[in-house]
């Protein structure tokens, strides 16, 4: 692993070599999240735009000498990005857009974006000689981990509030996980995880506390870059709940400007829900953050306190990026748009990026002939609860042609 | 559109040109259902498996010369096939066997092997200027068709039974299609959307009455015989409700065959649920269809009057195919070998040909050493009631250490 140069701590800055230290750091306790640096001049060497372009694997493993792995670790089974990047006309159209791209991470393996980390975590597990894993979630990074532990054999332990959606449970249960539904929150099922992997020695996938995790989530940033043939968008809209996928698009666009692909970094927008927004209070305000009790139906960003905060807010900061909030009626109203105008079905929390973007260009915060990507983090199938919020669902009919007909006229009239 | 030799009722044999005829044959009436004629040599000059070696577009649209449409018709953006052929090592370990493929259809943008079916389809409306389509499904095909649709901007609507698992509806609902809940069966949802295809000139997608959908579904079968390099596997399982997928396998196979691109044809063996096994029946007694009232959870081929029937038993007949049925508790217990040995969520229908593989293996049918292909044709997201008869939902723990402790010993207790 000699393309990283140290695991540097984002609260004191700290320098420690990747055998060193496992998850935060040592000085600074579960706050001092750990940032992986890289040896770009290196990795210059072993991979290129050009290489690229000659690689058949059209998964996350392409970019692997970008990745904190070994060169020799085996590559878990199932198959991780290369995400569709679609411009769909239509939405183009009805948003006043020539150049929207929607990124639907529905399409990997589990069907949400955190099968990007958890791949990368499950290859640091058994590089580590792990046989049993754990990781507290609203959902979708639990579903992804068990899928990704279940595919290479590792027994796996999971935290998640008893008020996950039932599709989660269900993934997970069918992937074979012991799962604690905890009476509480997200934010307690996570600090029960912790206490739980150091007390019983499971490798922990927790977000922002696992430092390599980011580093997986990044992924869909090279590939965006890579899709539009390394020439950067002008915005990426990204739902945010612990800020680990905003964090993970920042630093995706930041190996690339170090590298040398691209040649300006694009504008990162982070959304949250209005009702759990205490990275954008924190963000807007420039005060410290404070924790919240989250109402949101966008269950995977229903976060009160933001995990990675430190690094978010930093890279918020460093690289210009925006925050912003939408309602939950935005949400609803923006999976109807997306699955009317593209065909793609998201979840509450994968759309709330789109709501942003909407309520942006109403805000005039985007342009219309921008090069805009929205990041659609979740499939809808994963919470069918909240999409048929967003519907109305039609009484029954007898299977005759006049109830048909009947039906129609109705419809007629009320549209 | 010189590729099509002819569209040639599997009933009275006669034959079409494309544009003569539009859904079954004119003298047979709705049981002529119209078979696709193919002239290989030409196609042969068109595309070779060296070319596509060459070819970057990794969904179906690279045989598009194999495929029903016009050279020049524009293909719809969603990105279909190219689904993942997994060989999982725990799988195969748990079950015996070396060579034991999974092809995970879940994977497609509706998350079904319908999306194949829906996109040749949707290639088909648009060459006939259509504006509306409509189709009758059990839930998958029709979520596919309005996603298909919605991603062009053509209306839909669909008829399904009023049982249909709420997911396929919400997908439905957030394509923006027209929904007509019949209170009856998939079978009464059928005869009832023909009519109305008539009566108000909708572009009809029904399976086993537009020719156009075999076609669709059997770019499974060339992809599976592409990433085995073009070594025909020796046997491939798959679920049967209506039979169209099973014709679709047959005739994707039969395509390689008629090109001289495998050299031989694998066993192909379908299955059905136990509780609608008409198609098994009719085969097993050689004697004419009777339809049957299906019980089974596998919503998606629960169906009693298999409407694709005269090809499909003609195909098994031709082939040397078998059929065999499962139990709906042997398709629980295939969902949840697959989840715990690949980390892949297949949906009651879409495990039936795993049950299948599971039982012909403990029968001796297959053997240990043969190559094998189990098409999973759709993601467990789709039916999360089923899933959760699978597992057991554990009981909410409190948020502290020793709760954990507690379940723990008490799980360890009664495995």
């Amino acid at each position: 692993m000699d393309q990283i140069k140290a695991l540097k701590c984002v609260l004191c800055g700290k320098e420690y070599s990747p055998g060193e230290v496992e998850y935060t750091c040592p000085a600074c306790g579960p706050e001092g999240i750990l940032e992986v640096l890289y040896d770009y001049e290196l990795i210059s060497r072993r991979i290129s735009p050009r290489s690229l372009k000659e690689d058949p694997d059209f998964s996350i493993w392409r970019y692997k000498p970008l990745l904190p792995v070994r060169e020799d670790s085996p590559i878990p089974p199932l198959h991780v990005g290369w995400t569709p990047l679609y411009r769909p006309r239509l939405l183009n159209e009805k948003l006043g857009f020539s150049h929207l791209f929607i990124k639907d991470e529905g399409r990997n393996p589990t069907a949400s974006l955190k099968d990007r980390a958890s791949a990368v975590g499950i290859v640091k597990a058994l590089e580590k000689g792990a046989r049993e894993v754990t990781c507290a979630s609203t959902g979708n990074a639990a579903s992804s981990w068990a899928g990704a532990a279940a595919s290479v054999g590792l027994k796996s332990y999971i935290f998640v509030p008893q008020t996950a959606p039932r599709a989660k449970l269900a993934q997970l249960l069918i992937f074979g996980a012991t799962i604690f539904p905890v009476k509480g929150s997200y934010d307690q099922a996570f600090d029960l995880c912790i206490q739980a992997s150091s007390r019983f020695g499971w490798y922990n996938r927790n977000t922002a506390f696992n430092p390599y995790l980011v580093e997986g989530k990044k992924t869909v940033a090279l590939e965006i870059a890579e899709q539009l043939a390394w020439k950067a968008p002008d915005k990426v809209f990204v739902s945010v709940g612990d800020g680990c996928i905003l964090s993970g698009v920042f630093k995706g666009f930041a190996d690339l400007l170090n590298l040398g692909w691209i040649d300006r970094f694009p504008q990162i927008i982070g959304v949250q829900a209005e009702g759990a927004s205490p990275l954008y209070r924190a963000w807007k305000e420039g005060k410290p953050f404070e924790p919240v009790e989250p109402v949101t139906i966008a269950d995977s960003i229903s976060v009160g306190i933001p995990r990675n905060r430190v690094m978010a807010l930093r890279d918020l900061k460093t690289w210009k990026g925006l925050m912003m909030t939408v309602t939950d009626d935005e949400i609803l109203e923006a999976m109807r748009v997306l699955g009317r105008q593209s065909g793609v079905f998201g979840e509450p929390a994968g759309v709330a990026s789109l709501a942003g973007l909407i309520k942006a260009s109403k805000e005039g915060i985007v342009q219309k002939e921008e090069a805009v990507v929205v990041i659609i983090s979740g499939n809808g199938l994963k919470d069918i609860s909240s999409a048929l919020k967003a519907v109305r669902m039609p009484e029954p009919i007898e299977p005759s042609l006049s109830s048909v007909e009947e039906y129609l006229k109705k419809a007629t009239s009320f549209q």
